[in-house]
């Protein structure tokens, strides 16, 4: 088997400022290039070209490291998308659906200050942890229902605005995160997904069930 | 962190009935219970009840037993419901939906032999190898390459008999897809998935757009 180090870049610091910064890009990289399964201490302090004891000064453990990582990749995930300025909930409402299909903001709607391609494999790689972990899973069913809460508010708010039909906003947040989320599984775990096709089903969906008529 | 071995349980056969088997049987615990990093020949070994040259008389090395680990799953997900004949497309797309989003084939419909409930956990674990191993990657595509055929094919002749829309099938069946291997991947990694409104919303979708006015 081959290890898999060619796919789009992606920073979580345009230059690591310091050396924890260093530390949770090099984190980046490595389970990027050798998945969960290949990540030491060893591994990563080399990639951060910093000797195992700097990386115990900082973190007691891998599991400590990797905790402090997955914050800083749900922040990185989470982080500018949630202080983001929409002008409208369609708007709003797409960006984040892309994220999940295309791990961009798209190229139809202006980028967001902030967030760039996200790829979405280390997400996948760290996620699948919550098979078998419970702290993992706790994280992620908090990450979810809070991209849940996020979905459901936008409806809402289009509701109130007189720009969305009076759905239920649960139950087609639900759907919309379930589409987003499949998208980028599907994106960062196998080459079949037509992006594209999935998008424009959906905007036909929204169409016929949120759009008014 | 903690180790979770206390999902729902599921077998690849009813009983062991070689040793082939039980070693498989063995590395499905041991990814259920411990995760892809935590599998060691030695561990599955000890769970099989086997010596660990017992295993490598079957399997020249662990990569050797995963890809064949592999293989045994997805003939797991993919065979019964391969050979399963349904009365109608209707009934056999909600089969095949269901399997995602529920793990089963669904209380509303007929069960299919030799399907029963699947845990998409140690599937999702195995995915996510994907993200950095293009052998795992290539496979997944595949897989997912039969899988949009297969609900391809059902929505096409369900528009050849008149029970579904002149809609395209491609686009459908990449839209379904998603919305399957979303509900799948969000179950097996967090508790946050509400199938019920992710299925009602899709039976609308359906009924919009797939079934005749």
């Amino acid at each position: 088997m081959t290890d898999r180090d060619d796919g789009p870049s992606f920073s979580f610091v345009s230059e690591p400022e310091d050396t924890r910064e260093r530390i949770m890009q090099a984190t980046f990289e490595t389970v990027q290039a050798h998945g969960f399964a290949g990540l030491s201490i060893g591994r990563i302090a080399d990639r951060a070209d910093l000797s195992k004891s700097s990386v115990y000064h900082f973190y007691d453990d891998k599991d400590d490291l990797l905790l402090a990582f997955l914050d800083a990749m749900l922040a990185q995930f989470g982080g500018p998308l949630a202080d983001a300025d929409f002008d409208d909930p369609e708007t709003e409402l797409w960006t984040l659906v892309d994220f999940g299909l295309y791990g961009t903001t798209g190229e139809q709607f202006p980028p967001v200050d902030g967030v760039g391609d996200v790829n979405g494999r280390p997400y996948v790689e760290l996620r699948s942890q919550a098979t078998h972990d419970d702290e993992y899973r706790d994280r992620f069913t908090d990450i979810d229902a809070s991209m849940h809460e996020r979905l459901a508010t936008v409806i809402d708010r289009g509701i109130d605005d007189g720009v969305f039909r009076p759905v239920d906003p649960d139950r087609t947040a639900q759907f919309l995160l379930t589409v987003l989320l499949g998208g980028l599984f599907r994106r960062a775990t196998s080459d079949g997904l037509d992006a594209d096709a999935v998008r424009s089903e959906l905007e036909a969906v929204v169409d016929d069930r949120l759009l008014p008529a």
